[in-house]
């Protein structure tokens, strides 16, 4: 009946780095069964993980990883990200490979482990590195809106990793960095709504499958 | 005559970076300028560059960052990355976020300061991290090329990235890890023999365009 792959989308309870691929599924209509692992079950699976770590996408019973890699996909399933339009594809990934960019600079700010240092390295990030990033996504999405397959009211994976982006950073659960920090971006703001006020956006998405250990 | 936008890539005169896009047009045959800055022209221009840094694209006079998204649209272009076949895509995929994983963990090394520190984490990296990396890629390429696509002698964009990352690794210039850490990977070997013996690879391309600052 369905033309799509069996998908299995394995990650523990919470959004982080599952929630784009997710999202993407759900919101394009992609039939997939949503696990989440508790602790004890993910460390007896480890060895059977490709990387070691999730989340992990089986398709068809073949289990891959590399969240960016399994949201790339979803969006060709879920017709979220134009296959057949390099140049649409081009500005895509440039917003993808942005936000990918600025996650691994925030990376050091959560590592170091002296309570000055992390704080210094989080300030650093509130007054400079996080604002510089949102600005220069404003800047290029201010760019590709001219590009007609862009213009449409369609959520592409672009938004959908802006909206993960900008919900993380208004959280609150980064000490030192404002949950206003992302306001003030109205090209931001517009892909940040347009996946959030989606009919199929996170608050109608149906509860997930907690899977347990059986120990 | 050509059906190709007018392409720029621009970047320092090194590989790093722009090697992998460089050498996606040159081996699928797509004709581009191969800008490379100075120090003083790089300055100069910096503020016009989307995230201020280098490689750009330049496609049809519009600019473009980010490295892994100029090497997918250079794949799209060159057809070396299959845009209709979206598990051969997501094989392919999970090869270069894996390879870019690695490469973020490498960060820390050449970021570290102090010495010791310095020498410690690379002796980590030598002996622990790029041979765990190195064996789920082999590992990887052992599942993938059970896939008919995957199958043929032709290059793919993961490919590249591989021989890129391999060359790199054998270079000799990052102090404390050995040249011959990339060795004894049978299936990452045909991959990166597959790209240094393609009869339009490295050894076969022109010599750049060199852009020195008129100042």
């Amino acid at each position: 009946m369905s033309n799509y792959p069996k998908l299995k989308l394995t990650y523990f309870p919470v959004e982080v780095r599952a929630a784009t691929t997710r999202l993407a599924f759900y919101i394009g209509g992609v039939p997939f069964v949503d696990e989440r692992l508790d602790h004890d079950t993910f460390t007896a699976n480890k060895p059977t993980y490709p990387f070691g770590q999730v989340p992990v996408l089986e398709v068809d019973g073949h289990v891959f990883a590399q969240s960016q890699a399994m949201l790339r996909y979803a969006g060709r399933l879920a017709k979220l990200y134009p296959t057949n339009d390099p140049l649409a594809a081009l500005k895509i990934d440039e917003i993808l490979n942005g936000i990918e960019e600025l996650n691994e600079k925030m990376v050091p700010a959560f590592r170091e482990q002296d309570p000055e240092k992390k704080k210094q390295l989080r300030l650093d990030l509130a007054n400079d590195t996080i604002p510089r990033y949102l600005s220069i996504i404003e800047s290029r999405l201010k760019t590709h809106e001219k590009y007609a397959v862009l213009q449409t009211k369609d959520v592409h994976i672009s938004d959908i990793a802006i909206y993960a982006w900008v919900k993380s950073l208004r959280a609150g659960y980064i000490d030192h960095i404002p949950t206003t920090v992302a306001d003030g971006y109205p090209l931001v703001e517009a892909s940040f709504q347009k996946v959030a006020n989606h009919p199929k956006s996170w608050s109608g998405m149906p509860s997930s499958t907690l899977c347990q250990s059986s120990s």
